[in-house]
């Protein structure tokens, strides 16, 4: 539910973080606003452990929001799926979640449990809107800017029961992909208004690595996971998988992305951050590192 | 409109930024989500200059809303005010708006333009709220909660010219406080529950420091300010208005707030800033503010 409410990290008020020096730093706020002094809490959020230990962490809250109604909308291009992301992001709409199942998902998910999935679809978009009463007229107006944007299909949700039905697939899709073998989950963000590019350069990089590839996730915020299947035991699917791997990640650095949308740097994506930061970003980066940590006794091998 | 919308510094993507070592940084993304290193961004952004000189910033940009309706509660106690700030918010309703205007402006407005304001009242509220078709049913929930929470009177804005006659008030705050001095604003961030102690609070300075003092503000977000009036050339009032003025600092720490809500440290605020975020938060801010520029030639003079 990211589209609406954002993401975790910008929950995160304040923090209590035990420094490489044994000191005891208490960053942030209990405020919903707050300009004081240089933001520490945000550098340390997502900095993988190499700037301190996080001990403690103060969060914002929300009341729960009522149980939304979903939609389905199936397209029969990548074009046609992603202008409709587009002009539902340009309407000012903001559904709760807005999800995007490729074509090679579709079909391993319909062989895994078949429900009757249009395995001939480029994409199926899943959308929820959660503002009680307004729910379904909010839903409504999606489905008419997913129609006009060529949706060959949509289906709308007339109460809980059938929007969990339609949120099926989307859960389904792990498990139908580890069936064929192990799954790579690549993770990278776009411009939303790239996705069918990024659909598309997928789709092109699959064939020209002879890898199963497909892309899943969450289109609402561009953020998406293209998954590569790997037979297990095929050593040499492996070394193209890989190949294709990196692959992705400069599609999406070209597409005016970032390599990494939610799931972080860690050992896989060292190299690439510095592609993406740039040789002073990683210069800044690893001096505000030795601000924290001047002996560079923190998860030494992650980041920077 | 920082309850429903946030503030800007959450819109900034992306920055290029001139270091003290002349080279340019470029942190950040034009993709909703990411989490590539660290975020370089938010840690420049309200750095004040200290840590690099912004040349250009990314944001990201909200479709415009409709007009929205506006509502005015009058309250006999700061405490049903508060009550009626915290039922809002418990209730899970976004307010686009939502102000407070306390006793001393009230009086100070209705002196400066008469327009029939209750200046016997503790507080009024002014809420707005501007989803489309939606915005007069969510204004009607938000007059209902403000009853319920002990309003002696709830006027709603049944248009647009409604709506901007009763924003008139908060817009004449300041120009009738300058009638009658200089006006130091304060701008502290307290818990929103909270807010009827700050109010409380700010009187009892102003008693004990023999000073007129107000409080208007963001109530959506516990974001006040309090304002001194100080009558022109009255030394030993400036001198008063200077100890009310840490006074209400030193409140808004207790209360579990932050010494700047939104207008930032500069000089002003340096000490206090110190006490806000301890002594290891100064050690580590300083070491990170030499690390971007191990010369100290930006802005020597602020924050850290």
């Amino acid at each position: 539910c990211c589209v609406k409410y954002g993401v975790t990290s910008q929950y995160v008020l304040g923090l209590e973080v035990v420094l490489a020096s044994g000191e005891v730093l208490r960053t942030g706020r209990r405020t919903v606003k707050g300009v004081a002094g240089y933001d520490l809490t945000r550098l340390i959020v997502g900095s993988e452990g190499t700037l301190g230990v996080i001990t403690q962490a103060t969060l914002g809250l929300r009341p729960a929001v009522p149980l939304p109604l979903t939609l389905a909308a199936v397209f029969a291009s990548t074009s046609a799926a992603g202008a409709a992301v587009s002009a539902i992001v340009a309407s000012g709409a903001v559904p709760a979640l807005l999800e995007i199942v490729d074509r090679v998902h579709l079909r391993a998910i319909e062989a895994f449990r078949p429900m009757g999935l249009d395995t001939g679809a480029a994409a199926l978009l899943l959308a929820q809107c959660d503002t009680g009463p307004q729910a379904a007229a909010d839903l409504a107006a999606l489905a008419a800017i997913c129609t006009g944007a060529g949706a060959t299909e949509v289906v709308q949700a007339d109460d809980a029961t059938e929007s969990a039905m339609l949120l099926e697939a989307r859960r389904l899709a792990y498990p139908a992909m580890e069936r064929l073998g192990t799954v790579i989950v690549d993770d990278v963000a776009v411009p939303r208004s790239r996705l069918a590019d990024l659909l598309d350069g997928v789709e092109r990089i699959g064939i020209d690595c002879a890898v199963t590839v497909g892309v899943i996730g969450h289109a609402g915020d561009g953020n998406m996971h293209p998954n590569i299947v790997v037979p297990h035991g095929d050593e040499a699917a492996l070394l193209r998988a890989r190949a294709a791997f990196d692959a992705i990640m400069r599609l999406g650095l070209d597409l005016g992305g970032t390599v990494t949308g939610e799931h972080g740097v860690g050992l896989l994506k060292r190299d690439w951050l510095a592609t993406e930061i740039g040789t002073v970003g990683v210069r800044i980066s690893q001096a505000v590192r030795a601000a924290f940590d001047p002996a560079g006794i923190l998860n030494p091998d992650k980041v920077i």
